[in-house]
């Protein structure tokens, strides 16, 4: 199995409203059979029907709220932009879960909850690279000093 | 906020056994900290403690089992590449939630849960390009016949 992913494929209750969301955060998708795809790098992020995504997995939806064992980061260039990205998410209608602030890895992050309750860490984090195109380079930790 | 994500932190609830899984189906790691980071193309993909991340996103750990409303695809290049995917997550202690068929898109797939239920479809999509290093380019659907 090669290492790295193609689609992350979020549920949702709404799918107008949880594509008017992303929407107002700057993102362009494609609305096709009641699904959003929208490009995101050398990925795909989905929006697709809770029920749906679930049987299509072969799983039982389970009660909404609480934390969905996956959280997604979005790394940024600076602690200006982590504070920027958190208040556009909350004037979109996100929820601020955890206020941004400096990081036990020496960054600064904050987390936001889509209308969906899907986590994502905005964060700065110095120790991973950022390149221009966006992707993210895992440092070498047993060659950090 | 830019159109892409950094990092998918799946959680687990023992380290060593997801770890254990990922690296049975060819997965290489690194382990620092209680945590797992895998270079993932652009991304990376991370394993970390269930409490530990949902209590970094300031959210309740749920039940276990069910769906966790996030689902992740694989792409593949052939349909004899979706079963042997399939199969090497069998073994490595992965549980088939939907065995392998042709899919409603045209393709062919089938969808795994690792050992802590997070989903997994693999997938042979002819309609989504899937570039040489592993890249998936969404269609423009409008252009499609």
């Amino acid at each position: 199995m090669e290492q790295r992913i193609s689609l992350l494929t979020l549920a949702v209750e709404d799918l107008e409203r949880a594509h008017a969301f992303y929407a107002q955060l700057g993102w362009v998708g494609q609305e096709v059979e009641e699904t959003v795809f929208f490009q995101a790098g050398g990925i795909a992020v989905v929006l697709w029907s809770q029920e749906k995504l679930a049987a299509d997995c072969g799983l039982a939806v389970r009660d909404p709220g609480g934390f969905d064992g996956v959280s997604i980061a979005h790394n940024v260039r600076s602690i200006a932009e982590v504070d920027g990205v958190l208040a556009a998410a909350e004037r979109a209608g996100g929820t601020i879960t955890r206020p941004a602030a400096e990081t036990f890895y020496g960054g600064y992050a904050g987390v936001f909850c889509d209308p969906d309750g899907h986590a994502w860490e905005v964060a700065h984090n110095p120790g991973f690279e950022l390149r221009d195109d966006g992707s993210v380079i895992v440092p070498r930790f047993d060659q950090l000093s």
